[in-house]
């Protein structure tokens, strides 16, 4: 080899670890400005110029970008633990590979019904320095005036435009008002379907606050005045000062979908709301989320409008590194796999098996060489394994399977199938997890977890052991977890919850036998602490460790909770605690 | 040519002229049966093997043949008029060709919500001797038992299931509760967003009724007992013994949806009721109803919740005739083009154009080749014509369009483009019409139009001649309309309209020289009336001739109207009314 080999491999090497060797689109070049209104049609074009290469970075000089729904892509998008539909997309990726976006330390602005990102089918995509808000977020906030007999006087600001109409409170947005409306047209309302109250103060959900669910009513109530109303409804409690979120039931929006993708790497990205979860991946191998933030911005109380990350069905290593989770109206993140209930038997090796859970309907991961757990519901014990050798996709309920044997003969129509095929590494890190509503995390998986020096500050049980097969159809149930070297700063604050470290896996029947969640190290933490909560509650646990946790009192909330002891263990085997 | 040839022959005509010829298929053969619960997998199936052939028939055994919701088949829909979305399909006619389906005389019950039929891109299709009906209705009613200072009180009959959830009067349906919820889950709710009241005795809208929107805003609600409800509504009136009907806002559900379609035929067709409308068909070629009904089912006030039958951009013939259409939530037809509007120019033969109402999204008709005419919006005068060059269809908003030539110089962003390259011939007689929200009939075709031999017993105008360019953006202007031998018997006990023959185009500029609706014959009718409502109002017109029509008062109803003159004609142009 001569010199200029050397240096050539030396300098291929030197590209392909520093990712330089990438082309570079600027987004200037498509006319995509800080100036101009609305940057949507300027990206369509950048994106479709970047899809026709390959190794390319699509940068945008730091600035502040506008996207409207106008001139979005339409895409329907089956989007697990959200809400299905026709999204108006403004970076719809498919196909891409080996593509980044370099936001350079530009804000992304969204204005309405308007998806961010969705990502599919893509391999070896990264997502850096940028932000995400919108003008007008999905939720509404208003301040808690006084308490009445009837319900409570609240005082909404400006940020949340709203209407009396007929007697009931609506939230809008002015800005959309352009477009044709019939009467109140769906487009320009911002639904509600969670009250929740927030400590102004502390920002973060008022202590033991619990959810309102109004979906479907929306609250009868009367102008005082000055953006001043009375919302009527008997049993809603709130301290005045606080401040009282109108959450959506839909999560239509979040701010980056990605399915069906490898390699996919969000890193320095900030969202500060999404009209959903912020980060959504299914059937996804490999994805990390490294030095992100989710928080709100400005003065709101909340960020995402349901979890912050969310990963069904995920392989390959799912990443959590350096980020900060707060104030999103759901947990920081679940990772899980789904169930399907078998609905009917064809033959003894073939079955219809139908997704329940709404927000899970069109997922279709029952693919032939699928390895499969054949699960009872009540028990959540796996009763056998098999293959499937053929899928029929029905609907987007329904879908008809062929299996390499028959059923065992203990799972019957009403039990559960999950994908087993391929089980990720969790690795969730230096992260700052709090003042959201419900748990820190909910830990579904069965491949190798490890969750070290995180603070959790949540609401509810900083991690809790989830899956059930009656209502949500998680797949879950860990067998290898190590929680160690976290702070656990006065957790449980809120209603989410019965521990710190909570089981509450879906098992209603043969508790005595059924051992859901296996081999759980809890080690080092730290566990600061205002009452006696729980700190650990299992049941149907086999293995569980707890060494070398701190435990220090403080009194910065008010007693809730006065424990016994500090641990509940039933149903379980193999469970040692060194306190 | 020896005698069999002769005979071949001879036989090949009768085939061809009684349809003889087809195959037949029986849908016994596919395990569909009245005895069985859900026919929907057997009609899947039977529907894949007529596709498989040509020419044929799909047969059912006279029966009683349910329909649910698991099974059906999941189909992305733009609907003209009627909601868009993902519907799940029983009876899915993708490119069928010279298929009937007679039903001899059985009635299709479906449940829950489901689309009876989607017929996309098929030619030569029959549909024959059947009805079709839901178990819970799309829309709900009650009687009024009495009027108050708040509202009404109501009693709710067991066909409409409801609760009172928050204190907001919910309608649901009972049976679809073996599905997942999330507290109250949006697949169980049925809504309401139009309230009108119904004479229980003549079985029509009660007089003078209006209508109260309440979309986005339902009913605070006590429950008295017994299914006895009082709902709060400060404006809401209603006579104790009448019908009060909760219609929904949305229309997803028509009974068949006919897109893109050549030669479709309906036959002995009754449709009890659709969440939709009746029957809507766009860019559709030869389209006719012939003896079917739209009526309610048993107690039911009301039939579709929208118009009973409409046609949006169809060419050809259209023909309804020996119809009865009655009780549905809106017109018996509408016939009318589409509108789009400029939202932007690029270049002097090049604009992006809009759909702008909610219910037209997704409309495709600026292909190639497709002739257009160009209208200003506010005075609705054409000023002129081009073709398509090419199209793009940026989203279900958005189409940029190349012409033939440059804009006029009078057409600027805000004005609409239609379709003119082929007007249908339109004939309607021999049908009945009547006891329905709104008007008649809405013809705003610009081809031949011939109404014969009709009855109509409209709460509004009998014969509505519309179309705007800034709220519904239908394309109206008739150009020779013969309205003829029909008898108008006592129309307009209600408030959608101004006269039983009533001009209302949305015109509002430039009433002095636009002529919309042009060459206008009304003759030989006979016009039953309880007071002096107007019989005519036109504006914009250009040649009408009144002759011949009979006049007989009675006193059926009391007097709402009383007008000097039955005729009100302005801004108009060869108007000749002989009395």
């Amino acid at each position: 080899m001569n010199l200029n080999g050397f240096y050539s491999i030396i300098l291929l090497l030197l590209f392909s670890i520093t990712g330089m060797a990438k082309r570079q689109v600027n987004v200037l070049d498509f006319g995509v400005t800080s100036e101009i209104q609305d940057c949507t049609p300027g990206i369509i074009k950048s994106l479709q110029a970047c899809k026709d290469g390959n190794d390319v970075e699509l940068i945008f000089p730091k600035g502040v970008y506008n996207f409207y729904h106008d001139f979005g892509v339409d895409k329907y998008c089956f989007i697990s633990n959200n809400d299905e539909g026709l999204k108006r997309v403004v970076f719809l990726l498919e196909k891409m590979k080996n593509f980044t976006i370099n936001g350079q330390g530009s804000s992304f602005i969204f204005h309405g019904f308007i998806n961010p990102f969705v990502i599919n089918n893509s391999s070896n995509v990264v997502f850096k320095n940028f932000s995400i808000d919108f003008t007008r977020s999905f939720h509404s906030e208003a301040t808690i005036l006084a308490q009445n007999s009837d319900g409570l006087d609240i005082e909404i600001p400006k940020d949340y435009p709203y209407m009396i109409n007929n007697g009931i409170l609506v939230f809008i947005d002015e800005e959309l008002n352009n477009r044709v409306v019939t009467s109140l047209s769906p487009e320009n309302i911002y639904p509600y379907g969670i009250l929740l109250e927030f400590d102004s103060k502390k920002h973060e959900t008022a202590s033991m606050a619990r959810d309102y669910f109004v979906q479907n009513s929306p609250l009868p109530a009367i102008s005082l005045g000055d953006r001043k109303v009375r919302i009527f409804h008997k049993t809603l409690k709130g301290t005045p000062g606080n401040t009282l979120v109108f959450n959506p039931s839909n999560r239509n929006y979040p701010g980056f979908a990605v399915s069906d993708c490898k390699d996919i790497r969000f890193e320095n990205v900030t969202i500060f709301h999404a009209g959903g979860m912020g980060i959504v991946a299914q059937q996804t191998h490999n994805i990390a989320v490294v030095s992100c933030k989710i928080t709100p911005s400005g003065n709101r109380a909340i960020s995402t409008t349901a979890d912050a990350t969310h990963f069904a069905n995920c392989t390959g290593k799912i990443e959590l590194a350096g980020c900060l989770f707060q104030n999103q109206m759901d947990d920081a993140t679940n990772i899980h796999g789904i169930y399907v209930q078998i609905a009917k038997k064809i033959a003894p090796d073939e079955v219809i098996v139908q997704l329940k859970h709404y927000q899970q309907l069109g997922f279709d991961f029952l693919k032939p060489e699928t390895v499969i757990e054949l699960v009872q519901s009540k028990s959540l014990i796996t009763k056998g394994t098999s293959k499937i050798i053929s899928s029929k996709r029905l609907n987007k309920d329904l879908t008809v399977v062929k299996l390499s044997k028959d059923l065992p003969n203990d799972i019957n129509v009403g039990d559960v199938i999950a994908d087993i095929s391929e089980l990720p590494f969790v690795h969730i890190h230096d992260n700052i997890i709090g003042k959201n509503r419900a748990r820190g995390m909910l830990l579904n998986c069965k491949g190798k977890t490890i969750v070290e020096n995180n603070t959790f500050h949540s609401a509810g049980a900083a991690i809790m052991f989830e899956g059930d097969a009656y209502y949500w159809f998680e797949q879950g149930g860990v067998s290898d977890c190590t929680i160690q070297n976290n702070i656990f700063d006065n957790c449980m604050f809120g209603v989410w919850g019965e521990a710190v470290l909570d089981v509450k896996a879906g098992i209603k029947l043969q508790r005595d036998v059924s051992r859901y969640n296996r081999n759980i190290k809890i080690i080092n933490n730290t566990f600061r602490v205002f009452d006696d909560a729980l700190l650990l509650q299992t049941y149907c646990v086999d293995g569980l460790i707890w060494k070398d946790n701190k435990i220090e009192k403080n009194n910065e909330y008010p007693t809730i909770r006065n424990n016994k002891s500090l641990f509940k263990v039933e149903n379980s085997d193999n469970i040692k605690i060194e306190q």
